[in-house]
């Protein structure tokens, strides 16, 4: 059994993009850690404006990163307009871009909107326990009242990460799921 | 295999509650035929607020009934600060209220905001085909990308009912669904 966790939408920035939302020299600022070792909400939030709707209030994701990148679930894309493809981070070619708004300044970007693929952080102890591999696809099934079984996802391998799963809001909600509640993997 | 369908938010209503919101004698108004034989979604909407926020132009669906209900997503429980209960339609019974707000006044409703158990469709011919009854709880796989596999899903049997899948949008995406594909019935 592991651990899942919900991902509200969310934007990964670069510093240059940084500094043309939030202002010249702007640093990220910490609101709380995530579970990911390194990573952290920001205070600084972000507008995201698609073809048929606006988002605000998308959470920055820290420390900067060398793409910027939005993750964004399928009703979040129905709001604004906007198809993204199942992508892992940082996989970001041929993605649709849209408005970003910060406090400072907005910037078009042409490419990055994505919804990401669900998937299980771990670390290598973890994987040999489980008995699976980085890259390898796997089941897993949420219990309860809205039991259901996920398939294709992802195992992801790094010697750093804390054992847990990832979905989107979306796919929390059509499990019932409670951040944090156990969920079997099934090879 | 058998045809999906994604359940946006919407009410069904009282003809007392229809006159509330929309004026003494309204009548409801037909906008389209759903795909359930009689039921119509109409050209009026709802506005439904809850404690923590309100969403707008939530459809009414037509003809009228004896309880007003109003089916929700968990991401429009999350919008409004309700936990709905998952319910079968016109269960009822300990579900929280809401405020509608219609064109010409307002309703503070004591109970029926609930969220739909995922549920089929069918009718007799469709069950002997199926060997499933109604009531029976039943394993749907939707095909994909985001393939997944929904547990304790219902068999509604009615010899009027078209063969039809019914989730909310939040159980819809988690999945990639598109509107009518197909799925398969997993006994």
């Amino acid at each position: 059994m592991l651990p899942i966790a919900m991902s509200d939408i969310h934007a990964h920035l670069t510093q240059e993009h940084v500094e043309v939302l939030f202002g010249k020299g702007h640093q990220l600022t910490k609101w709380r850690d995530l579970t990911i070792p390194g990573a952290y909400a920001c205070n600084e939030t972000v507008e995201v404006r698609g073809p048929s709707g606006s988002i605000k209030g998308a959470v920055v994701v820290g420390p900067t990163r060398k793409y910027t990148q939005v993750e964004i679930s399928l009703t979040n894309a129905a709001v604004l307009g906007i198809k993204p493809p199942l992508r892992e981070s940082g996989d970001l070619e041929g993605s649709p871009g849209a408005v970003l708004v910060g406090t400072a300044g907005e910037l078009a970007l042409e490419k990055g909107i994505v919804a990401a693929l669900r998937h299980i952080h771990m670390n290598t102890n973890d994987a040999r326990e489980f008995g699976v591999k980085d890259g390898q696809r796997v089941k897993i099934r949420v219990p309860g009242e809205r039991a259901l079984v996920y398939e294709n996802v992802i195992i992801r391998v790094d010697p750093e990460w804390a054992l847990e799963m990832h979905v989107d809001v979306d796919e929390g909600h059509a499990a019932g799921v409670v951040d944090f509640q156990l969920v079997e993997l099934i090879r």
